[in-house]
């Protein structure tokens, strides 16, 4: 179903990375060759060819990704909406893994909303881990 | 100077940077307050505050920096612009620092453009630092 908002877009995002579903992955990007994503420690993939298969590694890693998603900030204008969220990503031991930021970029054309721009970084560390005075690096 | 182009808006942003001038830093942000600001390792800063906050400790700590950029990916749309770009930080010791990657968001308001999200991310070590099969993270 064609994402007539910035959340549906969001949502069908997830829940192709959830399902480790590449077709839906790739639907849920806009049609540009303009679109970017950024993996933690990986190099930027530019144009679909290079994103489509930045996902396909990383669905032949580890599959459909078990993660949970908390939004911390969104802006819309025009054509635009950028959501930044906090994405926790359970690993194959069932543990929880740190908390990751992630930057998403959508755009609309017409009445339909794409991803234009993924990018992940890590968050910091809960307070207290972290040795008081540590300078932010 | 009022940036009439996404690049202007950039240049103006790091140029701040590189002189630890905090008005000025603030002026290539856009008014709103929905702007937000990822520095590494640090909470979330949203609206206008606490993003001046946020460079207001990093000047407190570390004064201008001294920054080389370099693009690697931009897009534009109606009234956003997209950039993806490599910053190396040279330290106080004149080492240079790991390169990180940043996206800056742009948004146009009449014919002038200002900062709307900044995030940066670790960049992966450059080929053969990690050992081979040593999967992404």
């Amino acid at each position: 179903m064609p994402a007539d908002t910035p959340q549906a877009a969001e949502d069908a995002f997830y829940d192709a990375l959830e399902a480790g579903n590449l077709d839906q992955v790739m639907a849920a990007w806009d049609a540009g060759d303009d679109i970017a994503c950024l993996l933690p420690m990986q190099e930027i993939a530019r144009g679909r060819k290079a994103v489509q298969e930045t996902f396909r590694r990383l669905f032949q890693g580890m599959g459909g990704l078990d993660i949970q998603v908390n939004h911390l900030h969104w802006a819309l204008w025009a054509d635009t909406a950028l959501h930044v969220v906090e994405e926790r990503l359970t690993g194959p031991d069932d543990r929880p893994g740190p908390a990751v930021y992630a930057v998403n970029v959508y755009r609309r054309r017409g009445d339909i909303w794409h991803l234009v721009l993924h990018q992940n970084a890590p968050a910091p560390p809960p307070a207290g881990v972290l040795q008081p005075g540590t300078p932010p690096r």
